[in-house]
């Protein structure tokens, strides 16, 4: 059921700084996007096989504020990964006892397709987001 | 000169809670695999386009015993990074003024590759890992 690694998500408290060494390394980074309707505004750093997204605070109620209350300097925040069908993942994650964050029913993600959040929790600590492509 | 993202790596508390997850949601994960010489033993889950790598301590000095201190119920640890000259990336890496962890020689990784680690404060707090393949 799990597919690819869509990505994954660090929380930075400054996008330049962040984006700077992936730059120089020789790595393809985006221009910084601001999505205020999620909170963030992101750059997208792109590898042959998946990408790393980096997030940075947009607005008064960012999803990521608190991670960065605890994390000042930034952290690994989630892994992504792509599902075929986002309703039947639910359902098989909930019948799993697996925990679904919010009311259970997929938002649409920065990327405009469907995705919801399981609990890290149940991941060892790590926030997992499923999006459906 | 950063390549493809080789893994994701998780370190955990207890592998098989840690692994069942992955498993249970259709992931091919691998049987536990101890590895004395780096003070882990780890489950891999592989995807089709990369891998998470759970990690648990093994033996009296871990490099994962004081994460999981700090974090006793697991995250994510690192992001392990391709390249095809580790020494070249080092020097790059140097010139650059970002941090080497260590003595700045590479060691011999887990996959059996030369390996080494930048430092997380050069990565908006993300432990980078370089693995010349």
């Amino acid at each position: 059921m799990l597919g690819r690694i869509n990505h994954i998500a660090i929380a930075v408290p400054n996008l330049t700084a962040a984006a700077m060494p992936y730059r120089n390394l020789g790595a393809k980074v985006s221009s910084a996007q601001p999505l205020p309707e999620h909170g963030v505004t992101a750059v997208f750093v792109e590898f042959d096989n998946t990408r790393v997204e980096l997030l940075e605070p947009l607005g008064e109620n960012s999803p990521i504020a608190g991670f960065l209350r605890n994390n000042p300097f930034g952290g690994m925040h989630h892994i992504c990964y792509e599902v075929a069908d986002i309703l039947a993942a639910r359902d098989r994650a909930v019948a799993l006892g697996l925990r679904v964050i919010g009311d259970g029913a997929p938002k649409i993600g920065a990327h405009g397709k469907p995705v919801l959040f399981l609990h890290p929790k149940d991941f060892s600590g790590t926030l997992t987001e499923l999006e459906q492509i």
